[in-house]
């Protein structure tokens, strides 16, 4: 399946016991309407007010299915934040067989809120691009992201590759757009915190370049609710 | 003034009576600041529900101000929908020195209303390009649009020059940027009404064309919640 949702009040993609998470809003309207339990997987989880333009979710089911039909009655059943887009039968892990991930963070450059920016983070206009670009280019490539990664995650390797990272300037809108090959929990929001950190010289990228990928931990993890996931592509 | 609002929960720019609207908040603000009746005039009105980017506002006052106090008192007072981005002291009329005015209507191609477009109008994905792309074609330069007036607006000419009008597309972001000498009531829905009435093909443009700047009369006007007023350019 191809779902879409405005995470501002969920919590999350990710299964939680008593919690109001994509998964569980998932899994309740397929039981529903396959009359047993499903389990989703997600090609990621997405945190707390994280939205999805585009987040794949398979599931196993042994039985024969009228998509279009299914289709329509998740989207009658499902709250009108979640949207299923479409529904393939497929081998393809929604998970593991992910190549590669393409995030968004929106901001915009202002002194003061602004009504019709809602849906993303102010940053100062003085802030300095051409340092936060320059860190962007220490960080493509294949690297280990350790001292970007929520302390307490799970110790797999912390190595990752990013293929993309720019910022897309229109007027006072900046985009942040980063594609990899997989992202650590906190990764995308720990990037943008560090880039702002050293955009807004709240941090010196010459003191900290050597240490990026050993002994450097981030502690500004940007703020979930301007994080888009936009994109993920399978072999 | 440059003043910008989010136009969702406002009655429009103009004052009404016992009505919720831009200009009632900015003149009950000023008045509150600059201690007298101060009359607001803004480049033009804005619908109920119509947002502004940019919206020049200027007004009347006897007395030195300072505009950087007064900038940030505004802010304090005003709803948080309108934002002050700037005060100066100047000789043009907001309405009359305007010169250009450029408007937004923000559309998604899709069969489903979508979480995260809830700020565009949703349109099939089936639409006619082509044909709408024509009709914008037709309506460039100076013509009558008489046929484009919300009836019962006031008598003046209804002569306008169209300098651009082109759809943006991007994904299933299709964004309509119109740029004219000055806009008729409703004009711009108007337009955009037509144009999607002939993107769906109910109305065909090679049988309204020679009567479009003539005896058409619009009955299509396009809903206020996704026009943004974009720009206003003065000599």
């Amino acid at each position: 399946m191809t779902v879409t949702y405005d995470g501002q009040n969920f919590n999350g993609f990710q299964k939680q016991t008593n919690k109001n998470t994509i998964q569980d809003h998932l899994e309740s309207a397929l039981k529903t309407i396959l009359k047993q339990d499903i389990s989703c997987v997600g090609s990621g989880r997405t945190d707390a007010k994280v939205s999805a333009y585009i987040q794949p979710v398979h599931f196993d089911y042994n039985k024969a299915i009228d998509t279009k039909k299914t289709l329509h009655s998740l989207n009658g059943i499902l709250p009108s934040d979640i949207r299923v887009l479409s529904i393939v039968e497929t081998d393809i892990h929604a998970r593991f067989s992910a190549k590669k991930k393409t995030y968004l963070y929106r901001m915009y450059t202002s002194n003061i809120d602004l009504p019709l920016q809602k849906h993303a983070f102010k940053i100062s206009p003085n802030i300095d691009f051409r340092a936060m670009k320059k860190f962007l280019h220490l960080i493509k490539g294949t690297h280990d992201f350790i001292g970007f990664r929520a302390s307490g995650s799970e110790t797999e390797s912390s190595v990752r590759t990013i293929y993309k990272a720019k910022l897309i300037r229109r007027g006072i809108n900046v985009d942040f757009v980063v594609t990899g090959n997989g992202f650590l929990y906190k990764m995308v929001r720990n990037i943008v915190g560090t880039m702002l950190k050293i955009g807004g010289h709240k941090i010196d990228l010459s003191t900290i370049k050597s240490t990026l990928f050993t002994t450097y931990k981030c502690t500004a993890t940007a703020k979930p609710d301007y994080l888009y996931l936009l994109n993920v592509k399978y072999k």
